[in-house]
């Protein structure tokens, strides 16, 4: 594992929320730093972001989606997800990896995964995601009407339709 | 393990392929038993359904689906995908089971799916594809124009256009 990917050097993210950006009708995943004021912007596809943003509300969707399978699969190989790291942003492209600890913290595994699924498995267990100094200093924006824009995320989840994605 | 799912009562299924039906426009799967004429038709969800027919021509995504992320995980937690069983049908609803073995043999693992992840996760390590007596009794059918069928499937795949997808 690099330097910069040791936990010490972590920066945490919260997830503000999943939202739809204009005019290009994409979807795009919100991840605020918690000791700062910078905001990492994802854009991600429409999937997955229904994937995050109805387990956000909490949503019980009839069938289980693919994110889901995920966990039972985890959970039923004795896997635990210990975090989630938004780790690289190459040529505008995010890479992120899934840490997880096997057999009851006996092993530590590494999976690279797109952040979208990354995250949409991190909401489902409450995972903490972290990004790197590196990540957050090329990409982060400072959104200064940070209360316009948690309006339109609040906006986007309230008009989240369940039944607009395949599930 | 009930009786109906013990290997030697299993019906082996062949992917035919995966098509839109009209005028739902509602993808479907269409599995054929090896050894009879019935054809198991499942609707699933367009994710899902790009999941596998992309897989089916072998198509590379610019980024890994979620279900090759499934793959890696299952790899990184040496677990091997043995098969998938379409096990049952309740109120027009299928359900599936995906069998694993872990660790080289020792221990099998059943985890309950839906028969569209399964299948997704089965073209990508050519996992054999089952179903009980019970399931293909009930829901199969048979399809007397196999080669228009067949046409149809072929049709689909040679019309589907990864960028329609969101991946």
């Amino acid at each position: 594992m690099s330097d910069e990917l040791k936990k010490e050097n972590l920066i945490k993210l919260n997830l503000e929320g999943v939202r739809m950006e204009y005019p290009s009708q994409k979807p795009i995943i919100l991840l605020k730093e918690e000791t700062g004021d910078r905001f990492l912007p994802i854009w991600i596809g429409a999937f997955e972001a229904s994937a995050i943003a109805l387990e956000m509300v909490h949503y019980k969707t009839p069938r289980p989606m693919t994110h889901d399978l995920i966990i039972k699969i985890l959970e039923k190989l004795d896997a635990h997800v210990e975090n989630i790291i938004i780790s690289e942003i190459k040529d505008d492209t995010f890479y992120a990896i899934i840490q997880l600890i096997l057999n009851k913290g006996e092993k530590e595994i590494e999976i690279d995964s797109r952040p979208s699924d990354a995250i949409a498995i991190a909401v489902r267990c409450n995972a903490p995601i972290y990004t790197t100094n590196k990540v957050i200093t090329e990409a982060g924006l400072l959104i200064t009407s940070i209360e316009e824009e948690v309006e339109k995320f609040k906006d986007f989840l309230d008009h989240t339709n369940p039944e607009d994605f395949n599930i």
